[in-house]
């Protein structure tokens, strides 16, 4: 493990965050990063700006969708909009976070679950059982995690996770810092990589 | 002058345009590609997908001009925020149209002019007879601009270009549009790129 810590900030319900979570370990691996899996919500983000779902948007969304399909395409995935989208992250975000206090040498590979079982295999992950039975697909306690989801710790340190977020200025998902420097977007990974690189400019 | 065409979509009130509009020109020679300069307005396109201008949004504004800047020094450029943010672009989308019209061979650098007076001086051509002015430093009749700049035939072919460009699908500055495929933003210019020199994906 790498002192030098990539942040990144996703969301569940993010289809650009499931990209860049299939992207993130090859490309931190390349510069020696550790990354630092941070799950938030956007919806708190979208309320403090005052901005909405990217696909809701006329012009806007039909565009994401096709971009979407190509920058998956080019990095050899498919992504599909799943059923019920925008999936609820609630539950998703509170089971990671159960998950990185009692098993934390799972919790990357249950974000990839769920990412996956959204928005490559184009299902509703919204509910707390649904993620508990992915979790559970994993070997972790179904049970436990499903009661992790409803335990009062775990909301707690959501909501102070998403404050933290917004408090640095995270409002997008996918979302870089790197040694305090925010970098938004699938499409800012290379100018991310070349700003680590270059040491700045 | 290659018979292949990048559409390259630009709002005189955007910074991001502003970059790209400096960028374009050696992005195209590379690929022997011509250019095909599009001024629209950005409001119609607001209006229509409900958005914002960037800046103006909490959250995403700051960040967007700390990126602005960055970008511009990887480009060896720099940006500033006019005086009058966010200039009014009628005036000089008009002034364009006739010098399109009427000296299609000064075209380009009246949009050097003008963008460079905003986001490099960081003075504000928001009022047709400082746009006039920028164009008679560049040898083009001044009066002639400025009426231009109130010639119905022109404000209708302003109207059309908008439409047009909406019909697009354009929906934000800059945006690019090579052989009907659809790129937004200075952060895809590298995608863009890869496009045309793998031939699609």
């Amino acid at each position: 493990m790498s002192d030098r810590v990539l942040e990144f900030y996703f969301e569940f319900s993010s289809p650009y965050g499931y990209i860049a979570s299939e992207l993130v370990e090859a490309f931190a691996a390349e510069r020696d990063l550790t990354v630092a899996w941070k799950p938030f919500l956007i919806g708190a983000a979208f309320k403090q700006a005052g901005t909405r779902p990217l696909l809701d948007v006329p012009l806007k969304g039909p565009y994401a969708i096709h971009d979407l399909k190509r920058l998956a395409r080019l990095h050899g995935l498919t992504v599909v909009i799943p059923e019920g989208f925008p999936i609820m992250p609630v539950a998703a975000c509170r089971a990671l976070i159960w998950c990185q206090k009692h098993a934390p040498d799972r919790a990357v590979d249950l974000i990839h679950a769920i990412y996956r079982y959204g928005f490559a295999a184009g299902k509703d992950f919204g509910k707390a059982p649904v993620v508990a039975e992915i979790a559970a697909g994993l070997g972790l306690d179904q049970d436990a995690v499903l009661a992790g989801t409803q335990d009062s710790e775990i909301k707690a340190a959501l909501r102070d996770q998403v404050e933290a977020a917004i408090a640095k200025g995270v409002f997008g998902s996918p979302f870089f810092i790197f040694d305090g420097e925010p970098f938004w977007g699938v499409d800012h990974m290379e100018l991310l990589g070349r700003w680590i690189d270059d040491d700045g400019w």
